[in-house]
């Protein structure tokens, strides 16, 4: 098997050039330039990776890897227009560079050229990933319906913000896995194992990245530390120390949550030490922990060599301790 | 075999409940909601008639019907957030009823749902219809582009114009018929015949659109005759009558189409005058009926009864009499 970075690389490679000479410029220029920005390309190196698990060709699985992370961008070119963020991966995002509707249409477009890689496959072949893919992409556009709802919301229940971030991150993560199974014809069992492998280390991660925005190191993070806490986001941090309070520390909380300060440092300070005292820092934790176990779990049904479930179990473990 | 209005009633119906009870509702609403606002069907009409030409039934035909109506009302919702359209079908655009956010998610959510309305079809007839469709949806964002970019360029050539409004429009009602065509499981040979009908009589179509928003009776047209003039719009009567006019008469027109008085009759009449008196209506008509009668011409060699023959010329009439 092949390293991750290798993996990495195979992608990279195939980003080069992936809209040369297409016109209009001005549709396919945007698409070039969001997907020459990097990243650590998790999603397509997924989909390679769980062809190589299955005793699949991972070079079969390209075009596979490719429609992921092409659908992957759209959704993040569309998000930022929604977020209205200034920045991706420390560039301009695409409606900053161009505007509004340039980011609308290259989104769009994304979205469409993502089914078209699917089309060197044989039809069967074909049909279910086109159908694996739709359900994800729609359920992702639910996700991000849901992040939307919530911000108004005051009374949003822990298990529909673990469907929300199911949908809106852990799902595609899944779907990924399961599309290398698919290219390699592994049994269903096995593709469906994979996908709650990649589903349930899906979640851990994202609960993982709601713990770390307000606890982690903020010279390995890579954002700012604080940050859900300064635009007063409701995390499964937040939802577990409302929870746990006492009315006194409820009220607190709700009022730290509806400020914003020149300055966050106290802010930030207070917030932290409720979700300690209350418990929720602990929960959140637990709730990785578990996760993370739920993940594992599968490897033991799964219908592959030990060697190969070792690969899978130190990739998930490497994941978690944010190494890869 | 079925009248127009029966296909009508048959898509019609299938709209009452696209969406009912699927969650999170502010995602779906939208969709429900543009897709309640009607219009005239012509695209899915397209896709069950094409179907019963070729023998195959219509009714096998309808979740392709629906794919290309939801695909058009996608479309619709995106080009309305780009343009800043107010109004559609004399209803509230969604961008205006609910927000930006809103328009792109469920326009978003439209086009993964088009997709998933060809699953009902065995993998073949699935890959074929999927293909087509990630084809022309992508040539549908590139019309819209170029048609961004044009508003923005005073060189344009009439080439070009045409390979826009091809886009834009006319392969979508190409490949609304191929999309019956495979259904009915036809020769390709017979498939791309009627591909070239609906795409040769879009064409038509489109221009004789843009003859009668100058030359139009305002009691019948539908949209503000002069609409075109007023906004600038290079469209096919503007390029020829460029193209036609000595130096004095360019620069008249290429006056007028830069200013924006309050009251537009006098220019709308002036610019009617050239249009005339350039040969510019003439060669506008001539090309409607050139490409109305390359549509007609695809009759002949196509593999079908006589009858049949005879109501796609009589349909392709009624469409350019506009009394469809």
């Amino acid at each position: 098997m092949l390293t991750i970075s290798d993996y990495q690389n195979i992608i990279a490679k195939e980003f080069d050039s992936i809209t040369e000479n297409r016109k209009p410029e001005n549709l396919y220029e945007p698409i070039s330039y969001i997907l020459s920005l990097g990243g650590k390309r998790i999603r397509p190196v997924l989909t390679l990776m769980a062809a190589d698990i299955f005793d699949g060709d991972c070079k079969k699985a390209i075009s596979a890897a490719k429609a992921v992370e092409v659908f992957h961008n759209f959704s993040l070119v569309h998000d930022d227009i929604m977020d209205d963020a200034p920045l991706r991966r420390g560039n301009e995002t695409v409606h900053e560079k161009w505007n509004l509707n340039t980011g609308i249409l290259s989104g769009d477009a994304m979205l469409i050229l993502a089914y078209q890689y699917f089309e060197v496959y044989e039809p069967k072949i074909f049909q279910a990933l086109a159908k694996l893919f739709s359900k994800t992409a729609l359920e992702v556009c639910e996700g991000q319906q849901y992040d939307v709802d919530f911000e108004t919301r005051d009374d949003v229940t822990i298990p529909e913000y673990l469907k929300m971030i199911e949908y809106k991150t852990a799902v595609l993560i899944g779907a990924a896995m399961k599309m290398g199974a698919i290219v390699a014809e592994t049994s269903e069992e096995n593709a469906n194992l994979i996908y709650d492998f990649g589903l349930n280390l899906g979640i851990a991660f994202q609960l993982q990245d709601d713990y770390l925005d307000a606890f982690g190191n903020p010279e390995t993070f890579g954002k700012q530390v604080g940050g859900d806490i300064i635009e007063n986001k409701k995390t499964y941090l937040y939802l577990k120390a409302m929870e746990f309070s006492n009315e006194e520390n409820k009220q607190q909380l709700l009022h730290l949550f509806s400020i914003q300060p020149n300055d966050n440092t106290d802010k930030i300070e207070s917030v932290k030490t409720i979700f300690n005292t209350s418990g929720a820092s602990k929960a959140t934790q637990d709730a990785i922990l578990n996760y993370t176990e739920k993940a594992f779990e599968t490897l033991s049904k799964m219908n592959i060599s030990d060697d190969k479930k070792t690969i899978l179990r130190l990739f998930g473990e490497k994941l978690m301790n944010r190494n890869v």
